[in-house]
């Protein structure tokens, strides 16, 4: 079989964009490209970040949704599970052999909690937020029914005025009904405050997370008055996990960007000032777009539209080119400014996602890339894993 | 193997939202549901409304990426084929025994051009579009290599800023490049102007094709000035195929939305003032989601985020509810304003996503309903086909 056969084969059935060994030029587009040197120097810098505080790190795979990403971090220092969003999304990762979930939501439909008593009978370590009672009590009749132990957390709404519950006395009360709830093991709390992620001034950012860090601790002195203790305050992404490792309360950060990076979160700021993408993270994610169409004076055009990328965070960025830009998506198409008429017909561009997480569901492969050749093929084992 | 089996048996090695039979209180959310009285009724509508013209309707796969849609709208008055935007796309669609096919779009990578030639070599009647004469001569190599023949279009930009050329010079100079060259065959034009089908108001709509129908009349005269005759021009959307229809200059048109609806074009208005989804068409594709937190007041949370549709043409709409609004759309959550705190964790709603197109491109399924029950399962074949 050779190479192109891959591509060109009707009889073969499947379709993938590339073959290990090929230069990255032969690549398919549109297809998801990570950079390995990019993405192991994320993976490692992660390590070195949170080395000194007294927290692990549970990497969310809602982000990549790739079992293959999922056990290059899970072999990293204090990394000792993965976050999921969905229980279909769950089993993939549990059925891989993936040890330790926690799934951030909650799961209240009858069939769904069957299949998340289901991972925990595979013998995986399963862990769900919770903000309402009948919920509790339908867990804890399914774990029991299937002889196995769900641990839950409660939410708490530390301000992305999303799900979990805000005031002490509901955490209070719903962490009672989890210790008393048969198969339930009272974990402690979720506290994530997603809305303020990708706020671009860190000072910003610092001001919300000081007011979240105090929220928790009262909320586990109101828990500790009572005889409740937390083993596990979960929370923190991309934008705000330095807060949470360093506040002392939290045990654990769930950070899922940062091992690919996108433009939304590469232009907010840390500490020192600097854009995310030039400091902390480098950018290892990329669409892979070829040029189409170069008909029109100033402008080409792409094949990297809607269908290639979520635009939700904004347009892609052409990664090293301030040439050109990216300035207008539509299904199948991205419109490329270029107003020196530099591109051609065939000329291929790395595109920087807007956002990765919803980019990242829209395709099969990840199509892993080397000194310009391909070393592996990644499949997104739980992309459109939505229930 | 009962209904809730498929969903939990984790040796099963596949996951699908619904089986025929089933209520549709028992689909897994979130998931997409067609109703089939709306769509029936759309197919219908448009074979009656495009009945009294001159035209055939080459409705647009890209929409729905269904062999079961696209079965059905072939099944109609004077539809002859369909489009498609990309050659995998297309590739899904052949293999399937659809054999008259348009390209709307450049296909000027080399291994593309192959998988292309291959479609036409399944025996289906093959057309692409084309905006640049060494990609003429690289169709024509192939075509020949492969001996087989490749319809070509000329793409006239008449608006869109997009792909194409504007000047009838430059059309001629291609269509002249098509007939002399081996194995292609010159058909005549595509003319879609996308950037106005969806313009609210129709007045406004009027005025540019009026523009559009002009330019692309001239570019005929043009054309038949030095021997060159159109058998093709092809164009028009959901928003604009009346006045295409009734031109007198257009051969078909390329609607897609009109089939599924949804709440961009649900908004624009028709020649009489009225909604297009209170008139002509009827919302026919939904995603059910289900109420999972109610932990707050004046709120509720559904489990349709971005993995569940795209948001890039605005926020879905909750069908047939004026009490409730979906307000705000995160990865894996929709936040619900329900000032009334009418909404119960696992109640059902239905959603009309913003943008049907890549809504579509995030599922695997359509599940299909009639009076409140399954009655099929379509799957989503060309499904994030984009190479």
């Amino acid at each position: 079989m050779t190479v192109n056969k891959i591509h060109t084969d009707p009889e073969l059935g499947f379709d993938v964009p590339a073959l290990p060994g090929m230069a990255i030029s032969d690549v398919q587009t549109p297809s998801l490209i990570i950079d390995m040197e990019s993405f192991n120097n994320n993976l490692k810098r992660m390590a070195e970040v949170i080395a000194p505080y007294n927290v692990s790190l549970r990497p969310h795979a809602k982000m990549h949704k790739s079992i293959d990403v999922a056990r290059q971090q899970l072999a990293q220092d204090k990394t000792t599970g993965i976050c999921c969003q969905k229980v279909s999304e769950a089993e993939v990762f549990a059925r891989a052999g993936i040890s330790d979930i926690l799934i951030t939501n909650q799961v209240c439909d009858q069939v769904k909690i069957e299949r998340l008593a289901g991972i925990a009978a595979l013998g995986c370590r399963l862990s769900v937020c919770v903000d309402n009672k009948a919920n509790i009590n339908a867990l804890s009749a399914e774990a029991k029914k299937r002889n196995v132990r769900i641990h839950c957390l409660v939410e708490l709404d530390c301000g992305a005025g999303r799900c979990g519950v805000a005031g002490a006395e509901q955490v209070i009360e719903l962490a009672t009904a989890i210790k008393e709830a048969e198969h339930l093991i009272f974990d402690g709390l979720q506290a994530y405050q997603g809305s303020i992620q990708h706020e671009l001034d860190n000072d910003k950012r610092k001001t919300v997370l000081n007011a979240v860090i105090k929220q928790v601790k009262a909320c586990l002195d109101s828990l500790a008055a009572v005889g409740l203790s937390c083993d596990v305050v979960s929370g923190g992404g991309t934008g705000s996990f330095l807060f949470e490792a360093s506040s002392g309360v939290y045990t654990e950060v769930q950070c899922g960007s940062y091992a690919f990076m996108d433009a939304d979160y590469g232009r907010i700021h840390n500490q020192d000032g600097k854009r995310l993408d030039k400091a902390d993270w480098k950018n290892a994610l990329f669409i892979l777009t070829s040029i189409m169409s170069t008909a029109k004076d100033g402008q080409a055009v792409c094949d990297a539209g809607l269908k290639a990328q979520s635009v939700d965070s904004g347009l892609p960025v052409v990664f090293g080119r301030d040439d050109i830009a990216y300035i207008n998506c539509s299904d199948e198409h991205g419109v490329i400014e270029d107003k020196q008429n530099k591109l051609k017909i065939n000329d291929k561009l790395h595109l920087v996602p807007g956002h990765c997480d919803p980019t990242c569901n829209l395709h099969d492969w990840y199509v892993c890339v080397s000194d310009g050749v391909v070393v592996d093929l990644w499949p997104i084992s739980a992309r459109g894993k939505a229930w």
